[in-house]
This record gives C-alpha cells, sequence and structure tokens, in this order.
C-alpha cells in the first residue's frame, strides 16, 4: 500500500468575502527517526515514501556510509512504527556513539541547525574531475519532463521535487517532499542502493532554489550537473566553482543562466 | 554600513541556444554562528543582517531563553568575526553544557536534521486565548503590503520573507532570508528584544509555505494568526488546530483558505 503524499481535511475557502466549507488537500509532513542500528541519530520532518531511501540518502550525504556495500540491513517502516527506519552497518564498520554524537552535532548539514564550527560548513572532497557534457537542447527538456512526471506538484504546490536525468535526459528517480532536502536524499539514497553511485554522467534537478546544502549532497554522489527552476544562493555558487560543478538556474521554457562550469553545456 | 543581500557575479545566460555573457545578482548565504557566551551552540545558513535579531530569536524559539530580560548582552557580528554572534546570559540563568548539548541534539527545530525523538518534536505549550479578531479586509491587504516592502524580492526571486502585522495590519517588522525559518527567527528575535512578546494580537505572515516548524515559532511567540502565500502541510495545521491558533493558506488578491481556527476571521 502506498503512503498517502496528500490526506483531506474541512476548511473554509473565503472569495471576495464569501465564506465556503470545502473539502481540501495537504501534503503530508511526518517525522522520520533515522537509526544506526538500535541508536537514534537523527530525525527530519518528511513526507512518508521512499522512506528507506531517505534514510540512506542522508547517511550517504552525511559521510557516515559511502557504498552500498557498507549496509547490512535497511528495516522499516513497520506498520507499529510508521515513522521509524533502521540501517544496520556491516560488521567491522563501527563507529563509538560518542563519535558519532559528535559528528551529528558539529556537522549534520541543515541549513537552519546542528553546525557549531564554521569549519565544519566546507565538506572533505575533490573536485569533479568528469568530461560529460551536456546539449542546450537536451536542458531545455528538462523542466517539461520534471513537470510531467510531477502529478502532485500542481495539485497543492505544497510539495519540492529532485530528480536525476541520465545523459539521454530520462528521468532515473523523482521524489517529492515537503523538505528539498530530503527530495534529494531519497534520490540519492535510490540511486546508491542501485549501485549507480558515482553519478558522474548525470543531471540533478530540482523544482526549487539550490542552496550550498543541495551543492554539497551532489557534490558527495558526485553528480557534475545540478540543475534548478529558480535562483541558486551565493555560496551554492561558490561551491559549484570550487569543486568544478556546472550550476544551472532560472531554467524555464528556452531560458536558463550557468553560474559555474560553462565548459560542460555544448 | 548595511550588509549585502545580493552579491554581482559573471554568469552566462542562454536564450533560445544562444549564449551571453553578462553580470547578474544572487542571493548571499553565508552561515552565522550562535554562541551562549562562548560557546558555539549552533550554525545556520543565512542572508547576513540583523544577525543579533537571529541568534535571539533563534534562542527563544528553541527555548532556551524567554524574555529579553533573560539576556545580559548580545554582541557581534565583528568585522573580524562577521559571522558570529554571542548572547551572554543574565547571571543565574545557568546552562550546563552537557545538558544543552543533549537538548539540541533532541530538539533543535529544524525540518531536515537534528531530532533523535518523536517525542521531542511536540512543543510543550499551552493553546493560544488570544480573543484576536481579523477582518476579511484586512487579510486581504496583507500580501500588497508585504510586497510593497520586499523591494528585494522581485529581483532574485532568491528570498523568503516573514514579516509581523500589528492588528491595524500595519508591518512591524519584515525580514528576508535565503532560510525560510532564519526570516521567522529574525522577526520572532526583533520582537522580543523590543519586549513586544506575547505577540496575542498580531498576524504573522510568510510568503511560501508553512510548515510545522513555522507554526511551532509562531506559537512560542504566542501569534494567534498565521497567514501564507502557499500552502500548510498536515502537520502545520495538526499543530494550530491543537493549539488554537488561526491558520491561513493560499491568501492571494482576494481570496484564501482557513485551515484552522476560522473564529478569529469576522
Amino acid at each position: 500500500m502506498a503512503d498517502p503524499t496528500f490526506i483531506s481535511g474541512k476548511i473554509v475557502r473565503v472569495t471576495e468575502g464569501q465564506l465556503f466549507n470545502e473539502e481540501d488537500q495537504v501534503a503530508v509532513e511526518e517525522p522520520l527517526e533515522i537509526r544506526l542500528g538500535n541508536s537514534p541519530i537523527a530525525v527530519t520532518m518528511r513526507t512518508p515514501g521512499h522512506d528507506r531511501e531517505l534514510a540512506v540518502g542522508f547517511l550517504f550525504t552525511e559521510g557516515i556510509i559511502h557504498s552500498p556495500d557498507d549496509i547490512a540491513a535497511v528495516t522499516g517502516p513497520h506498520r507499529s512504527l510508521p515513522n521509524v527506519v533502521s540501517v544496520k552497518l556491516k560488521r567491522g564498520l563501527r563507529f563509538d556513539r560518542g563519535r558519532l554524537k559528535r559528528h551529528f552535532y558539529t556537522t549534520s548539514s541543515c541549513g537552519v541547525c546542528g553546525k557549531t564550527a564554521l569549519q565544519a560548513i566546507r565538506v572533505k572532497s575533490q573536485p569533479i574531475s568528469s568530461g560529460f557534457k551536456v546539449p542546450v537542447a537536451l536542458l531545455y527538456t528538462l523542466p517539461e519532463r520534471l513537470r510531467e512526471e510531477q502529478e502532485t506538484f500542481e495539485e497543492t504546490g505544497a510539495l519540492h521535487a529532485a530528480a536525476l536525468f541520465d545523459e539521454k535526459g530520462e528521468i532515473l528517480y523523482l521524489r517529492e517532499d515537503v523538505g528539498r532536502h530530503n527530495a534529494v536524499d531519497k534520490v540519492l539514497g535510490a540511486a546508491l542502493l542501485e549501485k549507480r553511485v558515482p553519478l558522474d554522467r548525470h543531471i540533478l534537478m530540482v523544482s526549487g532554489r539550490t542552496s550550498f546544502e543541495i551543492m554539497q549532497k551532489a557534490l558527495v554522489g558526485r553528480i557534475p550537473v545540478v540543475a534548478a527552476i529558480s535562483a541558486p544562493s551565493s555560496l551554492a555558487v561558490a561551491l559549484a566553482r570550487e569543486f568544478k560543478m556546472t550550476l544551472v538556474g532560472f531554467l524555464r521554457g528556452r531560458r536558463f543562466n550557468v553560474y559555474a562550469g560553462r565548459e560542460r553545456i555544448v
């Protein structure tokens, strides 16, 4: 049974001073607790669905795991515990809890909280050397493909989307979530579980804006090209330039801006 | 000197297959380290400006401080440390660091990370009993007032806005940020510093969507009415209903939806 992405409720619609009692749908937001074995390590507010991919993607983009071989088992969510996913690591991969807590306390990659040192912001990573090139004409097609797949988006305007495209411009994964970081983690978790990482001939597209966070997650997946419908932040641009990633913004119709890595656009 | 909200950089604009070298502006995103005395307790990715309000608002909505009287001094950002603000608490208000770390580890109110227990999600708070009423005609005027004040928004589409309105529909504070939670924290920090809390005859308006987080922050400020241009999440609606708050969504032109607390709309 699929998780409900939207739920109905009674609302009052007001138009031109008149009140109407109606049913309306809102996007589901629920906490997901991610456990490493039996230890809770994070809770994220997410739209239910693809929860195992979200948990795996979170651990991957946080630097806790690096390959599907690091995972012994992923369990949950269960009917009795619908908001918990547990990832068991391979024997030999051990984290002492103290170290883990410090890790999350200092580097949990979130736009709002959790980092205690500026030094923890810049991820330790190599620039992306992929010689992957993207034709302008292919980029033009991405927003339409995203929209076609993203049936639910039009419905309430309440979900962020992230999609991974291959070099032919075909969508490999589309994931939606109330949290835009979650949508990206779901995509990266799916790709990791299917052994597609490094994603060095792929394009990550997001429905909104690009932040430092989004670029950091794409970098961990070794994705050379990130495209967005809206604007990037200054730090998203800085990260893209530092790590030789291509960053496209305002991709709408037959227009876009290239903020970094134009050598990949042909 | 005001902090730059936007910075210019070289981009390549692509239109109908033609490339143009141009200058474009992007919204500034920089980390802010918030310290309690000398101890770093959080880093948030924010748009510089109103940093003291952001630090105070963060501590307030996280439940670390409850009134301006809890603060002995707010220092920074300094030219030598442009991304650090330190809040010194009044003598007698002491937090042992272990407790503080656990607090942040378990309840840091973020959409993406930092919570380790589902039980920590629901804030401990009383329902809002304010008898404040809002005329439909006044609600209609808010988006236009927000837009008038929000000059920068149209420019890049890269900033979230939050505004606090009084009962006459006048804007008391408008704050913009790459992070929508930061925009709300800046507004609440400003209100706390000016001794306006509890904000029981006020309206909080946000330029985007409403999440559980946003409602939780409004609840801490005791704001009875929250209005948004876009949709709420299921948990935003649930929190509003549980704590007797009025939640308005899709406020555009002469239309809106009431998701909770319709008794305040007259």
